[in-house]
């Protein structure tokens, strides 16, 4: 399920650039463009798309608003949606998250509409899609430009376009439990082994278990840190006895 | 909680204003920049940081990378992560969804550092650092543009940092499960009407429970439906009875 991604009268080079690579870092490659202003290979619009430029820009469609209704599942952003629900044109409405939700049940081809930089799709054009998506942002100033609200949107349909990402297999990476609880038995044999207050050992176990705990760490970081343990308790005990309190 | 934006050396002004307008449009302020450029007011900073030109842009301050760890729990972004848990500069890292989950929990006053255009953050500053960030994206083509990263970055921080968003509570908004029920017996009665296939109804209705459900109807969409349910009815149970096939 990948979705294509249209730009309605987009004025700027530089947008459309952004949107391109945007959908090349997250794994979109079918770009459409309803009335494109100038796209040389000089403007910001090869300059922005960074390696998009090989591939998804030049290979842009122009098309009409129509062809978009007439040929896809079609789902429009806007940042202005309708206070209730006695407004049909804006409303309802779905964040970038539960787009991704709903889109990965969806079988049709979709297409995300982005509308233009000075006021976004019209209520008309709002009132032929099928979706309308919109970004939650602040109050204060909910109007996102149209490069970053394709980028915050493509992002958000990762899981359902991106095979692989460049990050390893973290769930691979963390230490397995065995190793953490030895790192515990480390740690409540250093206590012992510097004398800390029988009556406070406790708590602190507990405290490390929770800090350790939120960390997740690696199974390279448990082995370091027992090894740390191990020779701290070792010179503890070679040590003299503390002097009584 | 709401963390500090700091760039390190950028070297254009635009992704400059593009970080200010995505901090405003997601409730940030404090705007943070190691070595800057000329940021004049008719450069593509102000041109780029749409209404943040106001207030973020030009408040931001100067700083060394120096003070940012010296002052700050620092969290350092980057889009290329170490393979595997043998080298501790760029692993483990945090997804920005992860990412804003610990920070819920942080009482420290927390700085999210984005590096240079051309190569990000180096792997002494990022040695520095108390935690590394990176966003999942294309393994073909993970590298996003500065401004676009940090765009999808405090847009994953949102929930910390924006008090009210410009949508509607949606919850409030969706039908009510009496309505909904309603709404179904509507359905079977008009189906009961028509003389639908009595073998076919159950499932007919099955499939219609489904895909309502899906769309998370509200009062108004519920309210309407019913209505016209209750028209079709009518005008079934008024007409002729069907010819036997």
């Amino acid at each position: 399920m990948k979705p294509a991604v249209a730009v309605v009268e987009p004025k700027t080079p530089g947008n459309v650039g952004t949107i391109a690579r945007a959908m090349k870092n997250f794994g979109m490659d079918d770009l459409k463009i309803v009335d494109p202003p100038e796209l040389d290979r000089d403007s910001e619009a090869y300059g922005f798309a960074g390696q998009a430029r090989e591939d998804v820009l030049p290979n842009y469609d122009e098309v009409t608003f129509d062809e978009l209704v007439a040929n896809y599942h079609t789902v429009g952003l806007t940042a202005t949606t309708n206070e209730d629900a006695r407004k049909h044109v804006r409303f309802p409405f779905e964040t970038p998250a539960e787009l991704a939700d709903s889109l990965a049940e969806a079988e049709a081809d979709v297409v995300l509409i982005f509308g233009r930089e000075s006021n976004g799709l019209t209520n008309e054009e709002l009132a032929r899609v099928d979706q309308v998506c919109s970004i939650p942002a602040s109050a204060d100033y909910p109007a996102l430009n149209l490069g970053q609200a394709a980028t915050v949107t493509l992002y958000e349909l990762r899981d359902l376009t991106v095979d692989e990402t460049q990050h390893p297999d973290v769930e691979r990476e963390r230490a397995d439990e065995a190793a953490i609880e030895g790192f515990y038995d480390g740690f409540a044999d250093l206590l012992a082994a510097i004398d800390h207050p029988e009556e406070k050992r406790d708590k602190t176990m507990r405290l490390v278990r929770r800090l350790v705990g939120r960390a997740h760490p690696t199974g390279r970081e448990i082995a370091t840190l027992r090894g740390v343990l191990r020779r701290a308790t070792e010179r503890a005990e070679a040590a003299d006895p503390p002097r009584t309190q």
